[in-house]
């Protein structure tokens, strides 16, 4: 299977801006085409990821040197989805001076006197940098919509989380804010990691029965699990409502993290390398300057040849 | 050579707290053992530096687990003395989520509008975090001391940057404010990459001579080279006033490459690994609360396995 057919695959996955979108419809064990055996379709996939990953490293520096775009990659999904071992595998080739990754915790009380934007806008990346943020500012749409009463803390002037009209409002405020963004020169990639509430109880039970990760092991990572449901509508509304032509969103199959990590990365690639990023040109005043502070460097070489120290060549 | 030697050639590069120091000791060019062929040196280096990254990685998590100490590397260097890279390759295993890297431009008007360390504390990492500092506070006492017309713009009142004592008072700032990090649980390790004249020299040409690295050329690269002597002195009476007990300066060679990475990165494994780092333990509590959920996740299973859907199940 050559490369251009994951772009085509990638196609799928892309939540259309226009038209009807249902999450229903998006199978999370997808796994390529199930004619093929499944070990060779792994080893494809990690050859993937592996090519990206190179691919990923060349195009940062690219990144770094037009310093005109950022990349601010969304990550959302449910608990045990894999998200940290995603970026850790995803991002194994970035340099880390260029990747910035936030997680947001509970809000403070100074965050939560802003408005639900201002904590996610302090931490966006900079002018040809990486940005990721696990877990963003749709959590605003999401945990706070499957817990109104978290709308309560915001104090915000009548605010009614019980009518639709509230939540419209914050995905327009959304979509507005993440417009201003990509006009002025952030590309967005969204992606939602669909996992099974099948294949996060297998999970959930792994991490259970492996001792040397009980530290990690937090009594409100199950209870999330029981409003599974109004997650999933969460979901599909927002995933419909903020899908849009310059910030699209990706429902990206989770079950096999083989499959998510190939698809990621090569949505990674492909994004970077639409925007056409060139190295800077060189000026003719830069280039008459490197002229010259090559020939000075020569010439202080030449000088200690003849067996003169740099003090004593600088006073003759 | 046992991985102990390194541990031992690393003692020899650091700065001691108490005693006379002298830089012009320490040969930028150093490379172990003359008497071993240079190309075992190499290959020996380059595996500690394998070890180290796979070493780093778990050390990581353990820092992260543990969420007590967080770990400053802070850098010092003149130009083109290969931190990015030293970065690149030293963290290659590191995962970005708990890695910060921040390299400090030009300060705005708000940050002179501060104390000289306000800017730099405010990108200080999070325990569990590593936090980088690509060049530091310490240009506080480099850049501006070599060009005291720095100290003006940041409108200290009665500053007199021709006095020995404003230097001094500056080093004692420093090394209380690192007390009071350490002390908060911040281990900092500080490196100086220590390079020599004629190595910048034959970098910069090397640069100049490749075009594809031309884009990175600025004027003001080869304008401190012409301060060289003065940073020397700088830089000497720095490592020899802020080298402490609990922060000392190592000062790396950095002629080669092979060298310095390998040093650094052992360096950092046995700081960490110093910090006996303990995975946190599980209270009876926690331990009763994941056995719940345990037998809740698999009686959830058994019930699926009925042939009940989870819906039909929950009713029941």
């Amino acid at each position: 299977m050559p490369k251009a057919d994951v772009r085509k695959i990638l196609d799928q996955f892309r939540v259309s801006p226009e038209g009807k979108f249902d999450l229903s419809r998006h199978d999370p064990a997808w796994a390529g085409d199930q004619r093929i055996a499944k070990a060779e379709r792994k080893l494809f996939a990690e050859e993937v990821l592996g090519q990206d990953v190179k691919a990923l490293t060349d195009a940062q520096i690219r990144l770094w040197a037009s310093d005109s775009w950022s990349i601010l990659i969304i990550l959302q999904a449910m608990d045990a989805t894999g998200k940290d071992s995603l970026i850790k595998h995803v991002m194994s080739g970035v340099n880390p001076q260029g990747c910035k990754v936030t997680s947001f915790k509970h809000p403070s009380e100074k965050e939560l006197d802003h408005n639900f934007l201002w904590r996610y806008s302090l931490a966006l990346p900079e002018r040809g940098q990486i940005g990721i943020f696990n877990r963003s500012y749709y959590e605003e749409v999401l945990v706070v919509r499957v817990h109104p009463a978290l709308v309560k803390a915001q104090r915000i002037p009548d605010a009614d989380p019980s009518k639709k009209r509230f939540w419209r409002d914050r995905f327009d405020d959304i979509n507005a804010y993440e417009q201003h963004l990509d006009r002025n020169g952030m590309k967005i990639v969204k992606i939602f990691l669909n996992l099974s509430k099948e294949e996060q109880r297998k999970r959930f039970l792994k991490r259970l029965n492996e001792p040397e990760k009980h530290w990690k092991f937090s009594a409100a990572d199950l209870r999330e699990r029981e409003f599974w449901d109004d997650y999933r509508l969460a979901f599909q509304e927002m995933l419909s409502a903020t899908s849009t032509k310059h910030a699209p969103w990706y429902v990206i199959p989770a079950d096999h993290k083989w499959v998510s990590r190939a698809l990621v990365s090569t949505l990674l690639v492909e994004t970077i390398h639409s925007l056409d990023l060139e190295f800077p040109e060189v000026t003719p005043e830069n280039k008459a300057a490197m002229d010259g502070a090559r020939r000075a460097l020569e010439a202080e070489g030449d000088r200690e040849k003849e067996g003169l120290t740099t003090a004593e060549a600088e006073t003759t």
